[in-house]
């Protein structure tokens, strides 16, 4: 295995198979005590493969010696790098198969180094699929096809600097390789965050966040990363695109709102300059508590709609709520949060909870510290505080549960306030109904609005059925495709900030609309001519339509 | 002359060779006083010239019969389709010179018209140049060059409806063609309102703002009516792109992203759906005084990064604060305005000046109503008033400036807050400089910042110098190269908010990423195939590179 830069988070602490770090997997009895919560789950957990013995594809490509050093086919850095992390992912990595493992894993140090890889690639004819940190859940770093000699994972874990800090701009010049922990630590000793906190926060990185929009920490005004971003330096196969730094633009369509979302398809993003921000010494958050959902869309609608801007504004439906641990059942749970660097936020607080209470909520509980951000440290014996650690916890148990061969996966969406409760009937109704159809059992289907506009709430759904071992991937194919129709034909978005990757590719497909998808194409063609970066992502390169 | 949609603005009443309304254009007497103001200015104003002496480039193209209802090659039609209004088309006209005038006037009534007449030119050979209201100060809706067989004006004026209202998601649909005033009307019924108020107001279209990234009311958060976006319908050559009506997504780049700032490059923007506000109810606004500008600009940066976001937060330097009549002479002026439609906005006021004088400022006065709303209607006997009067008179005595030969144009930026200060001294004093050299007299370059980011605030210049009547333009135009030329070498970008068109061309193509250039240059490929749209406009269709 190849070294990484100096104070990177050591990666053997990743599992290979599963979500995040190896010792906070569940232990086998806690799965099994786990799987007696659900009827109809397996008695036995699967067993963890042991790399040792899992078959990996033979090896296809290999690099040319200059380029040894920055590539490895050792089999843990091709099993690590064959999966990104959703359910599906998991379970195959479970049942052994590891078939799409790249030929090769690339640890780039440099521009140069990934501008080699890539004109490496494309002579050999493989695909090259950008990895940040592989916490993907749409199929996005897995290679599919066979249209390609071969693969290489391209890892940027070795661009994990903050390169520069203007203090006066309130701004950072950061490598995309960076982990969320590792880009706040550099960032913390001036007293700055960028405050980017998805749930895979410890496990993904900056270039991951950029090219999937990622959803982040605030509910309300910078929901993606995309709000946050000055510019952005991409190696293309074509040449380095660089934007011009400056705070805003009106010339021409906009260079990074291109390569935002372009989920390595047309380029590899090596580093932005960030909006950063002072660090919020004024926290406040409450929990308010609904014996309604359709009451409590209206109260965060209200909410949204207030200009009052909350950090933090999650409604947790009762199923969610008692799965976090944050109601006793029965309510749904809204969880409030304000912050600042610069003035009390009691009041603004005191506003937001007494416009829920207007529109038919109860106050629970409120704290100091909120928010979804990791290792606040405190609030936990607070619904907010209890909410933000099942938040944190909830991959692990998802994989817990995976290994009892429960299916237990999430999808999340966006659509107008007037399609908002409609939405939610029809997912559990509907999707419920096929759920069963499936698998013959009962889903438990709950949701949460993570992220709120004046005109919408981004919906966040978890399905929970009993699986039949051996044919879970398949199970839930075929709810994610009833997911992904329904969603189309309810006129919500496929994705709010997961991202398209592979798994999305049919939904995405349906919705946008076919000039775009001509301009994407052309784009594609233009900037990697050869077809090798992320193919079957987004657009399919003109050699595979 | 083609029929207008009913209770759309009698379009009789826009000057064809100046800004705005006719009957506001001031008179000779006005004009002669205003050149005494100014040493060296012309002592008698250029006449108007009679549209019925001024020759016309005899027409090229006709349509078929059964497009012929909707085209016009009369001569004020075509005259009032030649040019923008920037200050050299201003000139231009005055001086008689309507070459560029296009050889028909289309007044498409739906999108099937648009169609055919798209249709119909890519057979012709003749360039289409999308029109809104033609407010353009950038060389976007003239066309240059000889590579087509004809030119048509495509006028969307006969698109000015508002479609639906959503009230629950507070949000409408409505047709591109609808000028600013028209839409707010539409809006005011139900209570609500698209709050976008560019200085072209009155005299621009909303497809005009989407397609050329229009800066409009608010100073912060808002600052771009791409942010009020929530889906749009364009016809391109290739067919209609509709994108799905959500308030967020990560599906893949953006496709609205694309069209917004394409300045009718790549298709023609016929509908919107956007995101409205109740109408404010409690405004308030106050000015803040500065011995100092550099002692200013850090006090607004203060206001940017604080979170405070207020409305309206224009700063004036001493010169264009003295020429707004805002100020004695000597001072900056900071205007303020906070707005809110469900709480009183006193306190965040009292904070943003306190903020302002905690950093050098001092209190001046205040009001109850403030920003730059047009109409807002009072208000008038305070400096926040004054500004705003004088701000939507600005363009009228640019107008009659020009018809003393005075070179009286604006260019404006972006930039971050490292530079902001040396960029302001580097304009006035380097571009100073130019000016004196390429006219021989001395110039008045005044500045202001329209809109702020946390990151950098966008500044606003107005250069006034008297120019040589019959060469005001090559001399204006050696003075735009040159401030090009400084805000690339500055960092900066070439515009904000007013469009790249033609007139910004080698800045633009300067400051945008070589492997974005092949990407737009793929698309317009790929969506206008016959290089029939706003030829020269952001990029050179295939044939003409």
């Amino acid at each position: 295995m190849i070294a990484r830069a100096q104070a990177a988070p050591a990666p053997e602490s990743r599992s290979w198979w599963g979500w995040g770090a190896t010792e906070k997997a569940l232990p086998e009895a806690e799965c099994a005590a786990l799987g007696t919560l659900i009827p109809g789950a397996a008695t036995e957990p699967l067993p963890v493969p042991d790399l040792r013995t899992v078959e990996l594809p033979k090896v296809r490509v290999r690099p040319p010696a200059a380029l040894a050093p920055l590539l490895s086919d050792s089999p843990p850095d091709r099993a690590g790098h064959t999966y990104g992390k959703a359910y599906r992912d998991i379970v195959r990595a479970l049942h052994g198969d590891l078939s799409p493992a790249p030929d090769q894993v690339a640890f780039p140090r440099s521009e140069q180094d990934i501008a080699d890889i890539l004109d490496w690639a494309a002579d050999a004819g493989a695909a090259v699929v950008p990895y940040g940190a592989g916490s993907s859940v749409a199929g996005g770093v897995e290679y599919r096809g066979d249209r390609h000699r071969g693969v290489v994972s391209l890892d940027l874990s070795g661009l994990d600097r903050v390169l520069e800090i203007d203090r006066v701009s309130r701004a950072a010049r950061i490598q995309a390789g960076v982990l969320g922990p590792h880009l706040e630590a550099q960032l913390r000793p001036h007293g700055l965050t960028l405050r980017h906190f998805p749930q895979s926060f410890e496990f993904s990185t900056l270039g991951g966040w950029l090219a999937t929009r990622a959803g982040g920490h605030y509910a309300t005004l910078y929901t993606h990363i995309d709000d946050l971003v000055e510019s952005l330096r991409v190696v293309t196969p074509v040449g380095v695109s660089e934007s011009l730094r400056v705070p805003g633009s009106g010339a021409g369509p906009s260079p990074d709102r291109l390569f935002l979302g372009s989920e390595g398809t047309l380029g590899v993003i090596t580093e932005a300059w960030l909006r950063i921000q002072d660090r919020p010494c004024f926290k406040a958050s409450a929990t308010v508590l609904f014996d309604s959902f359709p009451v409590a869309i209206d109260a965060v609608r209200a909410i949204a709609q207030s200009g009052l801007n909350p950090a933090n504004c999650r409604l947790l439906d009762a199923g969610e709520a008692a799965l976090a641990g944050v109601a006793r059942g029965g309510e749904s749970v809204l969880v409030l949060g304000v912050e600042s660097a610069y003035a009390p936020v009691d009041e603004r607080l005191a506003e937001l909870v007494a416009l829920a209470c207007d529109h038919g909520g109860s106050r629970s509980a409120s704290s100091t510290a909120g928010g979804a951000e990791p290792g606040a440290g405190d609030g936990a014996d607070t619904a907010a505080g209890t909410w933000r650690s099942a938040f944190l916890r909830m991959p692990y148990l998802r994989d817990g549960l995976a290994r009892m061969s429960v299916i237990s996966e999430t999808f999340e969406t966006a659509c107008t306030w007037d399609r908002a409760g409609q939405l939610y009937e029809a997912v559990r109704g509907r999707l419920g109904e096929v759920a069963r159809r499936v698998t013959g059992a009962e889903a438990m289907i709950n949701c949460r609005f993570t992220h709120l506009y004046t005109d919408g709430p981004a919906p966040y759904f978890t399905v929970i059925v009993p699986g039949r071992r051996g044919a879970e991937v398949a199970m839930w194919d075929e709810i994610k495709e009833a997911s992904m129709e329904m969603l189309g034909e309810l006129g919500a978005t496929v994705t709010h900030h997961h991202a398209v990757g592979r798994d999305h590719r049919p939904g995405y497909d349906r919705q946008r609309p076919e000039p775009f998808a001509r301009a994407l194409r052309a784009t594609k063609q233009a900037l990697d001519p050869a077809g090798i970066l992320n193919p079957g992502v987004l657009v399919d390169p003109a050699a595979d339509v």
